[in-house]
């Protein structure tokens, strides 16, 4: 067993200027998937992309959009988002303090 | 894509008189893992038990005690507890408000 706070997980920028850090929560024991949470600074954004692994994000705390295929939805704190492998999405902070959320992918 | 907050997901007793609420947060889409969302109310905890498949904790709200193999330890806000398969654990809710914690496991 082990207890950490996520702070003390590093975060990593995705690309440089980006404005968006991620820390690899589980970096031993499960096999099968993993948790990440991301923070997106104000104006940051994601990269409008598919891939072939599923999304599960929960919204720990800011505003955004994200982009599916049948178009663009607000989100909060406490939302679930669900994004389908295959499908074109793009997330974005449009508040005005860091969003932040976690996603889980299978491995 | 779907956007819902979790609150729209139905809470189910985990046992009559328990003080344990789950969601089921992610019923179609992922193939490999499950994201439940827990409420413990203060005063309750989850059985002291083990069984095959690893959790991984993240802490939405409250706090909490979880025991492990190597004893106690707290948590609050912002934490991940990883436990291994096999380990035999027990989580109670230690505060005087209600204990939220997201618990990811594969299937």
């Amino acid at each position: 067993m082990r207890v950490i706070s996520y702070e003390e997980v590093e975060a990593k920028e995705v690309e440089e200027g980006s404005k968006i850090r991620i820390r690899w929560l589980n970096t031993g024991g499960s096999k099968n998937f993993a948790v990440r949470l991301f923070e997106i600074e104000p104006g940051g954004y994601s990269p409008h992309h598919s891939h072939s692994w599923e999304h599960e994000i929960f919204v720990l705390e800011g505003n955004g959009t994200v982009i599916g295929n049948e178009g663009a939805e607000a989100f909060s704190i406490g939302d679930m988002i669900s994004i389908p492998s295959e499908e074109t999405h793009q997330i974005k902070n449009t508040g005005k303090s860091s969003l932040k959320f976690l996603c889980i992918i299978p491995k």
